[in-house]
């Protein structure tokens, strides 16, 4: 029983469910229309992202969009201007990210099993790698995080200066972060609170958060500059295929 | 005596030094030359970084360039190359970055007062303003370093899985680490430990370390991509101009 399966016995696999939630309204980034639609080489920030998840080999049976309800008539025109063919359901957002993912965990209500990836309309640079990792040790262990160690020393906030934090025992959380699906129905139906920034914040009084390597590259666009680097990381990226 | 200054009057401030660490072997990166010597946009790294405290508006008085000796001589031809007329010196580096920072402080060992910056070497698109802001945050705090929030969530590595920590009360460390030179002075008189990340390590138990908004430009150069996103935030730069 506890021989290691051969890949092909893992065909048949645990289900595979995306939401991708993007709540941005474009106030922040000072631009004329929401981060997720902003431009990135050709195409809106969204569409990127919406493709790494539906690449082939990952195997996601569905595909979730979580947008702002008066972004849908935006996002429907990029969808036909760009001859988006990818097959994906698009819910309504709520107030909160807490709110957004909520909603889009309800549409996945018919399912029985599998695991769901939560992950941000705005990291388009998510490597197939990263998003097939999380799926597999969340499947391995209820709850996995794509994280990073920083690369820059970290220090605490104290009342008088700041005292020096252990790096190496730190992580700085990405997305995707992928649950099993009974798991992050249990944690979605108590209550938000205030102190939680991410899935991994709302699931783990239930369950350990594993962590498994993310990206460097895998940057959230949240400032302007992080959209001039996420062109520079996506053409190095194409001239290195 | 506790009324503002007038901005003249502050003409003949402390004086001003800069240290700059570069201590990479280009190992890490994969590279055929140490990081701090890799082209971006047509210069080395460190030159980049050099001309940055050797803008006029910051009156640093003298810039101390901590290198490995072995690469003295690839130094001096660049700067020969690239026709560099800014004043400074070369000190030979250490085993660790400590015993480096520690050495270039020994070449201002003739200096009686003033504030020191130490700056990574491999950090050339530190802006004018956070170099300035913290330069004056040390003058009257005694230690002050550039640091930014996370943007990601942020979580500790348990025994089983992770716990969240608080963003809001964490900063990533940057340079430049500012420090009264006799603070300094005093903390390198201290024994190494294996703890000291930067020199706000070095110095915490002396003195209360003060954080001043850095920048999420301010990026230190380790990795390939690093190079790829410093040559995009330059080229946004310079285009901005």
């Amino acid at each position: 029983m506890n021989e290691p399966k051969p890949l092909s016995a893992q065909a048949p696999a645990t289900p595979r469910y995306a939401i991708l939630v993007a709540g941005g309204t474009g106030t922040r980034m000072g631009a004329d229309r929401p981060k997720q639609f902003l431009n990135l080489l050709g195409e809106p920030v969204l569409l990127h992202t919406l493709r790494r998840f539906a690449d082939a080999a990952l195997r996601v049976q569905h595909c979730v969009v979580v947008l702002p309800a008066e972004q849908f008539d935006t996002w429907q025109q990029l969808c036909t201007e760009h001859s988006v063919t990818i097959p994906h359901v698009v819910v309504a957002g709520g107030i909160t990210r807490w709110a957004s993912v909520r909603n889009g965990l309800a549409h996945l209500a018919h399912e029985a099993t599998g695991i769901v990836a939560v992950h941000d309309g705005v990291r388009p640079l998510v490597s197939a790698a990263v998003i097939e990792n999380t799926y597999v040790a969340a499947a391995e262990r209820g709850a996995a995080v794509a994280a990073v160690a920083p690369k820059d020393s970290v220090r605490g906030l104290a009342q008088q200066g700041s005292y020096a934090l252990d790096r190496s025992r730190l992580r700085l959380v990405q997305t995707p972060q992928c649950f099993e699906l009974h798991l992050l129905r249990r944690a979605y139906q108590l209550p938000e609170l205030h102190t939680f920034t991410d899935d991994a914040s709302v699931v783990e009084d239930l369950q350990p958060i594993y962590m498994v390597p993310g990206d460097y590259r895998n940057l959230k666009i949240t400032t302007p500059e992080d959209l001039i680097v996420a062109e520079a990381l996506l053409l190095a990226e194409r001239s290195a295929v």
